[in-house]
């Protein structure tokens, strides 16, 4: 893996970047669409190249191995093979659906025991077999098994759970330099930061990080139910610290106007279920801010969905029709708001990108955070 | 419209054609997908161009009276245009769902009054009305409104039902040829054959509505139940008295073996639920069979879908993927499942089109009825 800075903002610490992976190379900032289980929910892999421009996905891990399992992953040929999207992968870790999903689940010093969310079953997460379980699944970068602490949580358990998770990213470390890739791809390994809402937390775990020396590095446990201001205080703590010369991701977030917030701090790379989970809902992010789609105003409105989305999906149909289709509880209407959504996400880190190569970055981005919060 | 026969079978009443439409040429033997509420159920409809290559499609009038309403429908300027789809399209008169759907239905010599399942109001579809309706929603070709009649009937009131029916189509064609398309291209009326399971009230009905003399014909009240060879016996008997120079459209039928035996009895026109519901209950038809994808033992094939289908979907991923996306409750399964079915149907009857103009339509509609009905 490559990373190669483009251009430094002047006015934030926003950049642009290029990552080069052997499947592909990627545009930073970028944002990865979250396939959980194999696929990206209700969209074609065809539509997130040709209709999203998607360049890099996410997989997760803990679904992953639940089903279809490691043994069907490894007779694929790994998780490219088996979904036929041959361009970048990451995976996580399966640390966050240990905590969100999962049933009785223990940590220790071992690891992560947990009983599966679809039919009970004990597994438990090492950071070894985790490194393993990834090898398996093949992505181009995957994730450290961490504990995402959380919130809110208190100071000493924050520090104790911050220090195990130091623990275990040495574990990882040690396991993935002494294996190999499985199907001939690199495989770049990053490590998480972690620390709750405390910043000394957050400074002493960026500072650990950072001395691991890896090729990209991440922000974990945010988003989590801290408020939004945490969030930002956190992302800035952090980024300050975290190598420049590194791509940093900050996982989970966001909101378009977070990704923006995010990017003027020194992200590259995001990830959220929210354009396709809030597509399913009705909820619409377009360029003109936000839209439910289910509401009676919408009922007679011929105009397209979003006319300065890329996809055609997003131009063809109108919002009179894709409201049609929610009303009728349409698969069909899912799939359109899917594929608008993440269109528009985007859509919203390649203009970053541009208009930090261009140098007005901060302009453009103060005018469109308003955009996109405001309800239509 | 225009009907051209481009082959009589010798072997069999099976016949190759085209009907050119204002919307474009359909060549015949034909299988329509049902877009009952303005979608094909889980399919974009660039999809059905560039992947199931179908011809044509089928609303539903009932639905779309009731949803969006005409309102909607008329503003936006039509079916087409509300749905992007600019092939042609065929509705039917609601007749259907008014029986199977509606709650409190009463059939009087006005027409029918029904109460919608959606919101339980009150309604009635007239011949007159239901003229109009389909003039605001606009497809290519229109239904006459008919009384569907339950199987089993007793012979009474099967052939009261059917006098009506023949007294409605005159009050429809009466409406229909006094009033003007709304959008400037062409629709087309067709009557429908009723009748029940009586040889006598067919042929009394096939003549009937040979009599009126209109450009295209149905045979309506089959797939409701009765056994499969009185629906045979039933084609077969009205399509020996229906005009072989009009293109004949068998409503709601059927399975794979279906079509290609009353295309044997020379029908043109064929559409039903089944490819698009099956598909999402994991039932696939293939060239090589029936498939229920859920079955374990394809957890780990990963073989294409099926490789003699046109859509590159039924190429492109394994059945271990799409048994995975099933097993997963993804939208993608149901996705991938219904492209993959509908493309099968229209290259079934693609298939037997050109079979017809080899002149070998029987020996090898023989060998697929074998093929097509294995479970594998």
């Amino acid at each position: 893996m490559k990373f190669e800075l483009n251009k430094l903002d002047e006015s934030s610490q926003a950049r642009a970047g290029e990552i080069t992976t052997d499947h592909g190379v990627i545009q930073t900032p970028i944002f990865m669409p979250v396939g959980t289980q194999a696929t990206v929910k209700a969209v074609h892999f065809s539509e997130l190249k040709e209709e999203v421009y998607a360049q890099i996905i996410l997989g997760n891990t803990y679904h992953l191995y639940l089903r279809p399992g490691m043994e069907i992953m490894e007779k694929a040929g790994g998780l490219h093979q088996f979904s036929t999207w041959d361009q970048p992968i990451l995976t996580d870790s399966g640390g966050f659906q240990v905590f969100s999903l999962s049933e009785r689940r223990k940590i220790t010093e071992e690891g992560a025991t947990f009983k599966s969310h679809i039919d009970g079953s004990k597994h438990i997460f090492t950071p070894e077999n985790v490194m393993d379980i990834q090898r398996v699944i093949g992505a181009d970068f995957i994730m450290a098994l961490d504990e995402c602490i959380p919130y809110p949580c208190d100071f000493h358990y924050a520090r104790r759970s911050t220090e195990r998770t130091h623990r275990w990213l040495k574990r990882c470390i040690e396991r993935f330099d002494t294996t190999e890739p499985l199907y001939g791809h690199e495989q770049t390994l990053m490590p998480i930061v972690q620390g709750s809402t405390y910043k000394d937390l957050r400074k002493m775990s960026a500072e650990f990080v950072a001395s691991c020396d890896r090729p990209a590095n991440a922000i974990g446990g945010v988003s989590v139910g801290e408020p939004t201001e945490d969030m930002y205080e956190i992302t800035e703590t952090v980024c300050e610290i975290l190598p420049k010369d590194k791509p940093r991701y900050l996982m989970g977030v966001g909101t378009p106007a977070n990704l923006l917030e995010c990017i003027a701090m020194g992200i590259d790379m995001f990830d959220c279920v929210m354009p396709t989970r809030n597509a399913r809902n009705g909820q619409l992010f377009t360029s003109e801010g936000i839209i439910n789609i289910k509401n009676a105003k919408w009922k007679d409105d011929f105009s397209p969905i979003d006319i300065n989305c890329p996809a055609s999906t997003s131009h063809l149909h109108s919002k009179a029709y894709l409201r049609h289709l929610f009303i009728s509880k349409e698969y069909l209407g899912y799939q359109i708001a899917s594929i608008h959504n993440l269109s528009f996400y985007l859509w919203l880190v390649q203009e970053a990108r541009k208009h930090i190569l261009e140098g007005d970055f901060t302009t453009w981005k103060n005018q469109m955070v308003k955009k996109v919060t405001q309800r239509l």
